[in-house]
């Protein structure tokens, strides 16, 4: 009864904009240009004569629902929508939890699915119990509780936070054949509200000797990092809300701070203490981890802001494409410098680009959605993403990053961490089957 | 030890815009004003010798949490802050399920307290077998599975939502006692990404005859709605994703149509026809009900866009007042029109009015949080809040909207319908003793 469209590529309306089936992004900003070419090659099922009302009665159709319940949950055909987690026991030892991009579509990651690190689990804190302290070399020293801080003018705005340890699995010698979550799922982007550092700094007052806070965690292993007193009077925040809603136990209930575009471990979770200072206090964390080691030897220290990144989340590794046509190549992009300036997308490993759509609004130190038509004609592909920020910062090649950073040595497993600031162009492998994978190109 | 800074008014550097206590909202912007004189009359506790260092150590903090969930949920100790429902055990009637925007903050609702409207409860779809067919005055009918979709440009917006019925308890003819949740709680706010509407019938073709469309959803009530075609063709969307997961089965997984700005109920839920004709069906749903009787006996149909609307959520009834000092007055303002322009807050019942600090990015017809510094004097007060959109609508007093639509004749029960899109102003009166109560104003 119904027929299903022919596939393939004729008759495309659009012209190519870069090699191997790449269109004009204007298509997709609804200017008039007509998609009916590239549709008829596509995907939907036209339907003829007694097949023009072919809906089937769902049984959902048929009785009444379930309550709707106090707080909802997403539906039970969506199970496989969780995050990866490396320690589901909790094992004395670290948990992951990777975000699902690859599942995901538009900017906001729900709270359920931000990614985590902990050292010490999921801290659970009574938010009654709990207190902010800001000391040092402050001309008053204070403290806070939740209640009190709900007094103070508060601030939203869209953030990604990233863990400096992102994408380091694409840094191996062997391209690691895993999904979008395994490689780049240490990043999420969530609506943060509370109240700026610097209010309350304006309260305590502050020494001119301080030059640094250190912020630390009401959690067990009692995560502290030593931050220029310069964000603090920035953009930091206490933040209080993520996507409306109280933070959730994994992000720092009931408060952590954000420090926009910063390494994720420097956004103190279960934050108890600020304490102004005049020298960084040379914790683990910026001793031992999440510094860079270069290959003369010498080691990066203090390396605060995640630089420009991009990746694809559609196609990728695991969405394989089952016939040829008309596709969305679409992912996400961001910097910890500020706004992202373009994306650029190729479908050819780089020897030809294009601009992608930006889905506005395009705001400072979020994830901006990039979106691109592609028209596959069956044929192998190679799909890049190039970001470039505001500030002129450019997502470096492989090579590039290979050339400065040093060559990789091993191909450990996913969830090992063996390089820090991982931001080179990522390759996803599309073979004529359909298949997506991992690639060096 | 611990020393409780004097509560009071005194010494503010900030000098008040209008009566009552309001101070400049640039206070709020970061722009160098010094707030220590503000907070000194404030809320933090200022710590003194022995007490510098006060932290007491929580038992979270001396073992290990609990194991990172694969999809997070909010701390046990947020357990009230979920959506109130009208029928919990779903019995033959509709279903209510309101936003707690008072114990919220920011402008995006979560999914699992986004509000609800359903009549024959959370319908549960299987999405593999649930298709779309757009049919009637097209070219060439189509059906498209969700897979299909998914092939399709994608365009994402931050879009609130709002029942037609919400705030209709504002106007009852006495003050009915209850929380923002309750009267306002029926608008939500999310980033929603799909397929827009017109992208689909640039496949099908449109028949020159076609003036509107019917939608229909695949819920035991098959709710149905007329729609102008030019909304089709403007910014109407099926939307796959919420907040960047999957649909909420209680907002219409696995997909829904949403009509920026527009009545709730025309969103329709759990989408499976999109039928173009010459002329509405007269639905029940634009006859009997979502129609706006007139006091002289008349009734207006087809009235889609919610009106400029807002309302204070901090401080509000339910949400009292400790002492006095300063406290930020906040809530939401949205237009079904495009953007907001400027909220203006008076604490006085409307004497004197002074503007609202409004927080990037105000997004057209998204929810826009407002913020307004205030120090509270410990006397009585009435707080309201006044949004103007861009197109220059104001958001009408309650004397000139019962003017237009007649006097209220009972103060019915919260869930009642009595009147459709009321957008008047609402008066939250403080007393001496910093309760909060709904007031006419």
């Amino acid at each position: 009864m119904n027929k299903r469209n022919k596939q393939g590529t004729q008759s495309l309306p659009l012209e190519p904009v870069a090699g191997n089936g790449l269109l004009d992004r204007r298509a997709l900003l609804g200017r008039g240009i007509v998609f009916a070419g590239a549709m008829s090659s596509g995907v939907g099922t036209a339907l003829t004569g007694a097949a023009a009302e072919p809906l089937e009665v769902g049984p959902w159709s048929l009785g009444p629902g379930v309550p709707v319940p106090p707080y909802g949950q997403p539906s039970k055909f969506e199970q496989k929508v969780v995050r990866t987690l490396t320690n589901p026991k909790l094992e004395p030892r670290g948990s992951a939890a990777r975000t699902p991009h690859h599942l995901l579509n538009g900017t906001i990651t729900p709270n359920g699915l931000h990614f985590v690190i902990a050292r010490g689990g999921q801290t659970e804190i009574d938010p009654d119990k709990h207190r902010l302290v800001i000391h040092g070399l402050v001309k008053q020293p204070m403290v806070y509780t939740l209640d009190a801080l709900h007094r103070y003018p508060m601030v939203s705005r869209i953030s990604f936070v990233e863990c400096g340890g992102n994408s380091a699995p694409v840094y191996s010698k062997e391209p690691i054949q895993a999904d979008v979550q395994a490689l780049h799922g240490l990043c999420s982007c969530a609506e943060w509200t509370g109240v700026k550092l610097s209010t309350l700094l304006e309260e305590t007052g502050v020494d001119p000797k301080a030059k640094w806070f250190i912020a630390e965690g009401a959690d067990l292993p009692t995560m502290n990092r030593s931050i220029p007193l310069a964000k603090a009077m920035d953009d930091a925040m206490i933040a209080l809300y993520q996507n409306g809603e109280r933070i959730n136990p994994s992000n720092g209930y009931p408060m952590r701070l954000l420090l926009p575009g910063y390494e994720g471990n420097m956004n103190v979770k279960w934050l108890r203490r600020i304490k102004l200072v005049e020298a960084p206090v040379m914790a683990i964390n910026e001793t031992k981890q999440y510094t860079i080691l270069r290959p003369d030897g010498k080691a990066w220290q203090f390396f605060f802001p995640q630089e420009v990144k991009s990746f694809i989340t559609h196609p990728s590794p695991g969405l394989n494409m089952k016939a040829p046509g008309y596709y969305e190549i679409s992912g996400l992009a961001y910097s910890g410098n500020g706004p992202i300036g373009k994306v650029e997308v190729s479908a050819d490993g780089g020897k030809s680009w294009a601009p992608a759509a930006l889905q506005a609004p395009v705001l400072s130190k979020a994830f901006t959605r990039f979106r691109m038509p592609w028209n596959w004609d069956g044929g192998p592909a190679t799909l890049q993403s190039r970001a470039t920020d505001e500030a002129g910062n450019v997502q470096p090649t492989r090579a590039a990053f290979l050339a400065e950073r040093g060559e990789p040595k091993a191909t450990p497993p996913v969830i090992a961490f063996t390089m820090e600031h991982f931001n080179a162009i990522a390759s996803w492998g599309v073979d004529g089957k359909g298949e997506v994978r991992h690639v060096y190109a």
